[in-house]
């Protein structure tokens, strides 16, 4: 009775927690998407306030009580799902001293100051003091999380946006690919140039007529607006939860494309949001299993579905019909503009095949400083040659190099490898689930995602975090996550025809 | 050393509490302006958290002893105001018993929905029985409350919206207005249609240059957008905080004015709140100071200043450059069809010589209501004999009658007097100014509101709550609200040429 009132208790706590953030996401939302200049600083005050009280309702001492109290108890498997969610809740809310808390995240504001201006001065040297610094903190952080968890360093800081991953299984998948890489690029590249250029897209788009394309392309996809908003902001993103999910993409009449498959990529995500269990709404259990999840999410959606020959033969026509025939939107070249490669110094403009080596990089970078064996003074030459040996191409300037993401700067260092994490799961998703129903991929030609989603419903968004990444990935594909899905995909979409 | 600790520990309390609130009004704002369906149910839990955080705030047993151990100290006026403000909200929330306020919200909430299907249906008979209790339930609000004000039940109420209002004072205003309407009104009827027959404004207005127009027009009374918003909603609302003011309005192809001139009027609440002292954010004393001063600064905008001669002949060339030339926009035109006077059952539509008699009529029946001496049954038939008295006309239906507004059915109670009370007393200040600087009716004229503004900043607006309504008024204008200052407002409005 005791035991079984404490994880009642707990499950009472974690529900008036999440009500919290479920605030605090509206008023993110509202800050990058409506508010005016003049809010900023009160809004960073309720902001700061709302996490102040999350923070107590969380790190009272009483949730840790009631979670040794709940732990011998008779529960169900998605009980037992959730208090593991809990008490990791807690350790990463408790592993770290107050003071250390707030130095690191006052250190992470000064820092992205910084780096805002020397990106746009192209001046390294003006950010590196305060990255130094902050990199100072972060390892703090890293290893007193790492106690608790019980793991390195470098997977304390992954296991808040990947929890239970580890570098040292990324590490060989990542490798393999660094391998894989130059050959198949080399070969991508000379099969496109063996075909007729690409005519260009002639614009403009009239911006009109892009909001009504995108917002008929997200209800085909399966997204609600009586369950959700799609807005501009300047960078594309997707927040809210259950019943209010909310998308943003920025437009420009010169190309609708990259607006339109931000917002279909932003789809993928807010599906995952959507389809998550009823029953553990406002629960741990019930929350998106991680980052890697995430990501396969909206890039199943993005370039599994989105940027299939099947997709492709459904959307130009009615692109021809909004903006006019012109060759650039025949049937086959919208289809090739979608699938291009082309190897660049900018991670957010990368194709599929080249965008893993921006995170490969990246991964190899943050743990090589984490640990001391790169220094930041020497980030600058070790991004270039890494650039240099895994692209073939050297950023000309830091802004165009080590300057370019706002992560580390801002204070998140272990979030990179969940991106190609993400695209490997989504590859290794999407075979599976064309190989459960055949009807999925004709259904996409015909701007028909049921199938798609009923099967994603099923074995991800309906999942919550009741597994582990890897037994997700496992019991819906019969395989641990294995890069040779990935791999193949590409094989046949960017070598077969 | 003790005291003065106690009132700074209180000042960082109210502090805290008033970002609770602003985090609130933006997730209100938002369930109005922004929100889709599915959003509904999470939102009222965010909000209902939030609030159950913000009281037990307000009345931890900590605030009582803190306020006790103030009141003795050596505090400079706005400190001691601050206090008292203070102490006031601590009594309205501890002043009634928990169980109370739960079961009156819970009433008002049923009422309200059924009030919507007995409006839409005109049956009056199936929201009397909620009517009834909801008001017994108030009745038993009020009683708590005035005890430990130490008022009349009914002043208690009103003091929610017009801190330290007296029904016994506002009673012989009322009286005196009820007695002078008859025959002025007849006058100004007779007055209007001795004149020759205005113009129909005639459409469409396409929507997009209305919101162009009355953008441009919130500019022009000082609304800034740097620190501000306008949007659309099911009924026009202003809301927000100094930096960041949202107003709302509701388009209408038809026509434009209503429109234009609910923006005039929100933006006149807006440009109070912008205006209220800054060194006293986010305390008690920095806030506006009632419903009645609050009604008037957005009265003295649309209705002084935007609905004179002065304005009209400036906006009147703008209107007729974006919707095209036509008679009815002619100066003396658009002047006349902004004091047209017509008796209506319907108090939002009403006219500003009609108006009180609507307000007037509800002051009465929810001061008999309360008090035992009419009940929910003779309420509709009060209603109709009391329109017939007033303005000369009988409600064919409930809901051109007694169903009309949503106020009591939700348990506002007390509300009502603070329209009119805040119409006379922008008359008076309003007067007041112009005597002080004849320069603001010709600013007004040539579309320059800053010498209105800059003695509202002085008089009203950075006044906070220092002073009460009473005090503000006389200092501003020599004397205590005096309805004759309205009386001739309307008259030298109405019947003068």
């Amino acid at each position: 009775m005791t035991a079984k009132s404490a994880y009642q208790d707990l499950q009472d706590r974690f529900q008036r927690m999440a009500v919290f953030s479920e605030a605090m996401s509206v008023l993110h939302w509202d800050m990058a998407v409506m508010m005016p200049p003049g809010g900023a600083e009160p809004r960073s005050e309720q902001l700061a306030a709302l996490k102040v009280m999350h923070h107590k309702m969380l790190t009272d001492p009483a949730v840790r009580d009631l979670l040794d109290a709940s732990e011998n108890m008779a529960l169900d498997d998605w009980q037992r799902a959730n208090l593991n969610e809990m008490r990791r809740a807690y350790i990463h809310a408790v592993a770290v001293p107050e003071d250390l808390v707030a130095a690191s995240s006052k250190s992470g504001m000064e820092c992205e100051t910084l780096w805002r201006r020397a990106k746009k001065q192209n001046d390294f040297d003006l950010v590196a003091p305060a990255l130094t610094k902050l990199l100072g903190l972060t390892r703090q952080v890293a290893q007193a999380k790492a106690e608790k968890l019980g793991c390195t360093d470098y997977d304390a800081l992954l296991d808040e946006y990947e929890p239970g991953g580890k570098s040292a299984n990324i590490q060989p998948i990542f490798d393999d690919y660094a391998a894989f890489l130059p050959d198949f690029l080399d070969q991508v590249l000379s099969h496109q140039e063996a075909k007729s250029p690409l005519p260009p897209l002639k614009g403009p788009f009239p911006i009109e007529t892009q909001k009504r394309m995108t917002r008929q392309f997200a209800e085909t996809v399966g997204f609600s607006f009586t369950r959700g908003r799609l807005d501009e902001s300047a960078h594309p993103f997707s927040t809210g939860y259950k019943g209010d999910s909310r998308i943003t993409t920025i437009y420009s009449e010169d190309d609708f494309s990259g607006s339109l498959m931000a917002v279909l990529h932003e789809c993928g995500h807010a599906l995952y949001e959507q389809g998550l269990p009823d029953a553990w709404t406002h629960q741990p259990v019930g929350d998106a299993r991680g980052m890697t999840i995430h990501e396969s999410q909206s890039l199943i959606i993005e370039m599994q579905a989105c940027r299939s020959r099947e997709f492709a033969s459904f959307a130009a026509p009615i692109l021809r019909e909004a903006f006019g025939h012109q060759e650039g939107l025949s049937d086959e070249n919208y289809y090739r503009r979608n699938i291009l490669v082309k190897p660049d110094f900018i991670r957010v403009d990368a194709d599929e095949v080249t965008y893993p080596a921006h995170v490969i990089l990246r991964f190899r970078l943050e743990q090589a400083m984490l640990k001391g064996d790169l220094t930041v003074a020497e980030l600058p030459g070790a991004w270039n040659e890494g650039m240099t040996s895994l692209l073939g191409i050297t950023p000309p300037t830091d802004t165009l190099g080590c300057m370019q993401d706002i992560h580390w700067y801002d204070g998140a260092w272990g979030y990179f490898p969940t991106y190609t994490l993400g695209a490997m799961t989504s590859a290794q998703l999407f075979q599976a689930a064309t190989e459960a129903d055949a009807a999925i991929l004709p259904a996409i030609g015909k701007g028909d995602f049921s199938p798609l989603l009923s099967w994603l419903r099923t074995h991800v968004h309906g999942q919550g975090s009741l597994l582990s990444t890897d037994e997700l990935v496992s019991r819906a594909t019969g395989r641990p996550l294995d890069p040779e899905a990935f791999k193949n995909h590409l094989k046949r979409r960017y070598l077969s025809d």
